[in-house]
């Protein structure tokens, strides 16, 4: 379509995805645009300033990095930053149908029936997940079958405990920001396969919230944006995109740009609001219309000092009954002010959502007052993200497959159209739905566009 | 937000559904305009002209109309329509994993082990939707659990035969051209309750096929819009949405229109698709990434004359393996041309998507001819339409609610947001998804926005 080309490659989206392909793109030689509707980069990764400090942050957005995720690590490294522990050291909180241990091990001293029931499942789905072929969940045995059904009927077949039903909802919570029942079987599998096991995903000390970014996670997109420089356009909304097999013409903000190849580094239901023309192929818009991004607002409360550690607690607690069901240590390295990063998920960031502001907070406060003392209500400040909100991301953590879609409509996932690339963390294979898929899916795209170039 | 509107009401979409709203918000006495993006109007009510003919059309979309629609009835009289009994005389043909049966009454005689698995489910099935409220299905006995599994896993848990498996996939084709695993129980329950039951949604005298309008269904569009006059704008896609609590201002096509109030009626995922500022609510925007539209490709064929009837034969078939798997007698009310048409459903549509047009052309002849014997290959003209490729409906016959959906988002379906109504089948209460569906959600649009415009 264009005979000349403005650029090589245009990137629609500056989260770490877009930011990853448009470097490696860059690297080999070929000019890049990338287009970001935000006035800021960075996409679900963003820092929060701590009021009252001398620039320490905390994060509004993905912030952990763990074991395994050689591609965000290589990142870190590569980009001169460095990563701290998260706080990990004292007793851990845990609520389950009431009951309530404060524990110290792996695993809380619940009712014994209700840890074995949760053991054996975990068991037969971290074995089952194994059997998912990353890049190919259609194919693993009985994909049909597991694709047909929720997450939530998977788990009632394989949960005898009231229990163990409640505790896999607040892992479905705490990992998807969604309800066993909202997704497909195949893609709890696929996705728990992708991240390494049930204990990975979970896991601080030798999980996935394992280590923090020092200076906030944003740092790395911030950074890959420093080093491609004026290629990085800001505020720039894609909102159609011609094309034909010679290339595109995106058009943003009534600016037109014009390239031989498109990487659309978005979640797939936002890039279902880009206007294409011609249109997309059925299979690929189908694909956009059944992956919904979970939900979740997360709260950071700051406080004069980390309290909770003097008492020997470690910050962390899970409870299948307060709304903020998932809370962390998210104190910045120099130790104050003390802060607790909590979330609201699925069911509960949508109630909460419903709430102003002030309810929402005196909520979380109440919440935290119930894990870690009355003290927990003087809040020196609360800081909040509902990220469903933000017209340019609409959910987190990530997109997930909706019964039927990954077996009939997985293979669009990464499938280009024509000279349309796609990344974005979804597409991943390796740790989908963490900034580690986000740089997998980056690296994917760019070296699909390189070859593209080249031939 | 407008000080002056152009317009008291515009109104986004000129299927059924927008050409309703407008013509009851015209006989208020209010102003309206109707932005179509198509160069035509009918939404997914389309007439097709059969070649050879003075005139003679067929249906490329939605057709047939019923009992109990006195909705779409009514509109038919008042706009001087008529309509005409589906051809409905001789034997069936159904296929079911195998077993081939021509039969005169309304079941056909198969293992009488598969006819009682059917019917125990139907029973049950009819009966469970009969509990579902159609003004409100997340308030349902058991409305989560029902929402929280797919139709595959209700339907597994109540048939013992594979016969009966297969049997109500093949209805869940034909009813939502979706399959069993991809939609949530709950959903199916309520549609099926909204449609007054299996045997309605499925028959043909007494059913929701009985009838045709003379002329195709897409006069009933045609006559609205010309009654409507200038006040329907065909070519106009809306792109953007500004608005506040006093009003709209629309973007289409380099024009701006200034409204008091919009009525979107359009499908659940297009209305994601036009951009809003502000952003519409978490709420509303979740609902609408979790209703994703069915995929049907609606195939005509034309014969020099309905050979079949000859035989003996309706024109109706059914099978749960061949691609086509729904055909019924299309020929128009002169008796010539012979018109079959057939549909290809869900994962079959997908499938035949993918074949260029002369092997799936090949594909719905070979099909024709496994039903109706040899003269069925001698086709004298051949229609097809995919609608999941249409950019304004991007599936047919209707968006479903994916599992997860109903019971958290559906109060979004109806509720307005500010100056925003919502119009389209799938927000109907009685024969969602149908043509009368569309027009009672165009009544009850209009009416909100009469009621507010009075305000």
């Amino acid at each position: 379509m264009p005979d000349s080309a403005d650029v090589d490659a245009v990137v629609v989206g500056a989260g770490l995805a877009g930011l990853v392909a448009a470097r490696d793109i860059a690297a080999a030689g070929h000019d890049v645009l990338v287009a970001e509707a935000r006035d800021r980069v960075g996409g679900r990764v963003l820092n929060a300033a701590l009021p009252g400090t001398s620039g320490e942050v905390v994060e509004a957005g993905g912030q952990w990095v763990g074991p395994g995720q050689d591609r965000i690590a290589g990142l870190i490294k590569e980009l001169g930053l460095a990563t701290f522990p998260t706080y990990d050291t004292g007793d851990k909180l845990a609520e389950l149908r009431g009951a309530r241990a404060r524990y110290g091990g792996r695993i809380p001293r619940l009712n014994p029936a209700v840890l074995a029931d949760i053991g054996q499942a975990q068991l037969r789905l971290d074995r089952a997940a194994r059997r998912v072929p990353l890049d190919a969940p259609w194919s693993a045995p009985g994909a049909a079958r597991l694709d047909g059904q929720t997450f939530a009927t998977w788990l009632a077949r394989r949960t005898a405990t009231a229990g163990g039903q409640a505790f896999w909802r607040l892992v479905t919570e705490a990992v998807w920001s969604a309800e066993p029942g909202d997704m497909s079987a195949l893609w709890a599998h696929f996705y728990i396969h992708s991240g390494g096991g049930v204990d990975s995903l979970i896991g601080t000390s030798g999980g996935a919230q394992q280590d923090r970014v020092v200076g906030g996670s944003q740092r790395i997109a911030l950074e890959l944006a420093a080093r491609l420089g004026g290629r990085v356009a800001t505020g720039l909304p894609v909102r159609e995109i011609a094309w034909d097999a010679g290339g595109v013409v995106v058009s943003a903000g009534g600016r037109q740009v014009r390239a031989r190849r498109a990487v659309l580094a978005v979640p797939p239901p936002l890039a279902a609001r880009v206007r294409f023309d011609p249109g997309l192929p059925a299979e690929r818009d189908q694909l956009t219309q059944r992956m919904p991004m979970g939900w979740v607002i997360k709260v950071n409360v700051l406080y004069d000092e980390p309290f909770w550690r003097a008492d020997g607690l470690s910050g962390q607690a899970n409870s299948d009954v307060r709304p903020l069901g998932t809370v962390f240590d998210n104190t910045p390295p120099a130790g104050r002010p003390g802060v607790l990063v909590g979330f609201f998920e699925g069911a509960h960031a949508q109630a909460a959502a419903r709430l102003g502001q002030p309810e929402r907070r005196d909520l979380a406060l109440a919440d935290l007052a119930g894990y870690f003392g009355p003290r927990a209500r003087k809040a020196a400040g609360y800081l909040e993200l509902d990220w469903a909100a933000e017209e340019y991301s609409r959910g987190c953590y990530g997109a997930f497959a909706a019964p039927g879609t990954l077996t009939r409509y997985g293979r669009s996932l990464r499938a280009p159209v024509g000279p349309i690339h796609w990344a974005g963390t979804e597409t991943a294979t390796r740790w989908a739905g963490y900034m580690d898929g986000a740089a997998e899916s980056g690296e994917r795209a760019a070296a699909e566009v390189v070859a593209a170039l080249a031939g």
